[in-house]
């Protein structure tokens, strides 16, 4: 939605009376991986606008090149954390979200994410040591005299920062599990009953036990959140300002949040005014192709192409992997564009090119192009939103699953599991977003929300909350709470039936006992 | 604020993919009195555009004028209902609002306000009967081929209309009591805590006492819309369609809702998607004034002008408030341009020069205008708004009080109550809001948010809820229902208290009797 992005790039700029001659003074808090890729076009927008930029990047980072010619300044800092540290951390979890997951029992898979978790937050304190409790860095940050920070909160501490510095704080992020931060600190309502919680897999249609599942998990959520998050953080915070501090506190602190999310890819849920939805921020017209692939993609004829990547951050995938995606992208009549940075598979057909890299945008927007196989990352799908391209679906970690099942039940992605897929099943689906026409459809209707473009009056169903479908029981999830409670009250009649009958039973032996004593 | 009024225009544009090329067929609810008035320069916008807009007009019509020349077609239907009852049941609302309830005990107010209530339901009806049951205006309807319906649902029956026709609804409204229409028929959370309802006076900074009002404003609001308007017209709707039918159901169908408010004017609150905030839309840069009124108002010399209006309903009041107000406006260095078409008053100043008429917008845009005296009107406090006007408010009627409670609060108003107000106390609240800069400064605010100017980073604070002051247990009104538990159960232990001493009471003196006749 154009409008809605220019009234919030507006709302950057006009955060501050003193930017109308020179410009603002914007400070950036580090980020990591896909978070970098998705913020960089934003900070190139300001600069345009003629603000400067300043990003603090730790000594340490992996994806945050200092050296990268652009028209942001860098602020780096040291922490005591290697690299080889964080890429090992990187590559565990990747390891176990994408592949032993699927292998390990509950109980298996709750450890082995407590693990990582706790590594996670020793190292996140670290970097939080090596900026805040660095002299040098710190008086440079308040000499800087910084209009406002700007930050994607997935490391913590920006808000602590804004609070030191007396700066205002403006967030930029895709959601947070069960939405804990957006509702706990942004107080954003969020009413279990039609607003499924972040990453919970569910859509804003849910029966019964969906809701119930949907009202479990923001419990679980918030509980795991709470003991995982928030009390070390908080710690952390209490002991850096020598006073009781909640970092949730601080975090509702924010001026605004840009949402990284529209209602083309987004159920309709409730917002406040201080929420903004930018989703797709980044999207540009398509460029011309180089020379080879251009001549490649027209080598297609009628049949079209391809467009085939699981993201920057897989880098190469088994043997076994490999050739089971490449002998079912052999199988179909496309030819394939696929960014792949592994060995060559043993099955690629000949109508398969690997590519290190691919101009991904430019090659969605390409008008032979037919599908989109992707890993679901938000930075991909919004692509493909915006140039109308329906998916197939490999989710691998994080948000991705989430992701993807917004653009299934949206009618424009068919869904693979990487774990349980064969290579019928891609060759499948595939030939099911080509050929049949409503996911092209929806894609293009999702294309036409996003692009704010006339459609039928039908179609604006994508702004009313699901709410209207429930009953007043329903919305305040009392079904689901009688749901408990009867669990609950037949838990407690076992549990007195259980405790009466041994009761009587050890009684009875006693007085028996007793009488034969007697 | 500018963007904000074009993508909701642009919505109200791309509801129909028809209109691309020829514009869009525009069908528009008939409404009366200021909510006309606030609907002509929006449907003025349409037809800039490009649009065809009809519009419904009921042949008693007090306030649309078929004969004026404009660019709309009119659809005129007989109605029922004389001209005369339709003057007399405003006449009669208007001096119970005004003068009559304040005199009266509650018992006396809600009987003469239910009387008032059966009455324009009766006329309701009958409108939609001249409407909805005439064969001929329901065959031009359908075979007009609109692609929406446009209204202000203050007159209901424009949701029946949308369902019969086939056609999207699209509404438009300032507020409705308690937010009744908002919350329970369009979904829009509005937690009591800290959500004021509408017309209830409050504002989103309640303390313990004002939030227990609050909660039960909104549950006895609740139940009276319910039983005076809802049952009413359900049964209507269920008669004509020969189903049983929830009108507050018709009415959540609309596809968006157009709110004539934003955060410069109404407390930050949750919204929903398809809730638009376009307040101030029909607001324009100031014209020149006519020659002799801008000589009076350059005579003014440094002190400047202040305009007075109580609005387009108000045509005169008695001799006695007219005296008292006219003698307080003599006494202000200030020249003043009233409008008033009632008899000119005895004590009328120098310095007063009364109007039939005045151009509002283009006085409250002059430079020499110093402060605005206003009835409160959603139109008047949006120029007063948009041009930074420091406003002292005489609230009538209706929304009016609520209004400028808001504008109070935002410290751009001094508020007096035009039963209990003295001379004295107009002369003070003019030279307060005029010599007091905090006043200006805060129209001046307000009219920054508007426009979507750059201002100062702790501005912003507009933006952000009230929910952030509150404690978890007060967000979700727990203290305000520990509060009415403990009333119920002090109730219960006095009643039970009460029983059992009767009882006793009366078994005792049963017993002594029976034992008296032993």
């Amino acid at each position: 939605m154009k409008l809605g992005k220019h009234l919030s790039f507006s709302i950057l700029l006009l955060l501050s009376a003193t930017w109308s001659a020179n410009g603002g003074n914007i400070l950036v808090w580090y980020t990591e991986g896909s978070h970098w890729i998705n913020m960089k076009p934003v900070l190139e927008t300001l600069i345009d606008r003629g603000h400067q930029v300043t990003v603090l990047v730790p000594s340490t980072s992996m994806f945050m090149n200092i050296s990268e010619p652009s028209g942001f300044s860098y602020e780096p800092f040291n922490v005591s954390v290697s690299v080889e540290q964080m890429e090992r951390l990187m590559e565990d979890l990747f390891q176990f979200s994408i592949y032993e997951a699927d292998k390990m029992s509950y109980l298996q898979i709750y450890n082995r994410f407590m693990e990582l978790i706790d590594v996670n937050m020793e190292y996140t304190l670290k970097f939080l040591d090596g900026l805040l409790k660095s002299e040098t860095t710190m008086t440079k940050l308040k000499d800087g005299k910084y209009d406002l920070l700007f930050s994607d909160p997935i490391f913590p501490g920006s808000d602590l920062l804004a609070d030191v510095l007396g700066v205002p704080l403006v967030l930029s992020l895709r959601l947070s599990m069960a939405n804990n931060w957006e509702r706990q600190c942004g107080q954003l309502p969020a009413p279990p009953s039609f607003v499924p919680g972040g990453m919970s897999k569910l859509t804003d249609k849910m029966n019964f036990l969906e809701r119930v599942q949907n009202f479990l998990f923001y419990q679980f959520q918030d509980i795991m959140l709470a003991n995982c998050i928030w009390t070390k953080v908080d710690k952390y915070y209490s002991e850096y300002r020598g006073t009781p501090t909640s970092a949730c506190e601080l975090l509702g602190k924010a001026d605004i949040w840009l949402m990284r999310t529209y209602w083309d890819f987004d159920f309709p849920h409730p917002l406040l005014p201080n929420f903004k939805y930018v989703g797709g921020i980044h999207c540009r017209p398509a460029k011309p192709l180089p020379e080879d692939m251009e001549e490649f993609v027209q080598s297609s004829g009628d049949a079209g192409v391809v467009v085939f990547s699981l993201g920057s951050m897989v880098k190469n995938m088994t043997r076994e992997k490999g050739n089971m995606i490449a002998s079912g992208l052999a199988q179909i009549p496309q030819k394939v564009l696929w960014r792949y940075s592994g060995e060559k598979p043993d099955t690629l057909g000949a109508n398969t090119r690997i590519y290190n890299w691919i101009p991904q945008n430019d090659l969605l927007g390409h008008p032979k192009t037919q599908a989109f196989i992707t890993h679901g990352g938000t930075n991909g799908i919004y692509e493909a939103i915006y140039h109308g391209v329906p998916l197939v679906g490999i989710p691998l970690f994080g948000d991705q699953p989430d992701n993807l099942v917004h653009m299934k039940a949206k009618g424009a992605a068919v869904n693979l599991e990487i774990n349980f897929m064969k290579s019928e099943d891609l060759t499948d689906a595939v030939h099911t977003v080509i050929n049949d026409n409503s996911y092209k459809e929806n894609a293009m209707r999702l294309s036409s929300i996003h692009h704010d473009r006339p459609m039928s009056p039908r179609d604006e169903a994508h702004l009313r909350v699901q709410a209207h479908e429930l009953t007043w029981y329903q919305y305040h999830s009392l079904d689901v709470l009688a749901f408990f409670l009867t669990i609950d009250l037949f838990l407690i009649f076992i549990f007195i039936k259980t405790c009466s009958f041994c009761f009587c039973r050890c009684c009875g032996r006693k007085s028996t006992t007793k009488r034969k004593t007697e």
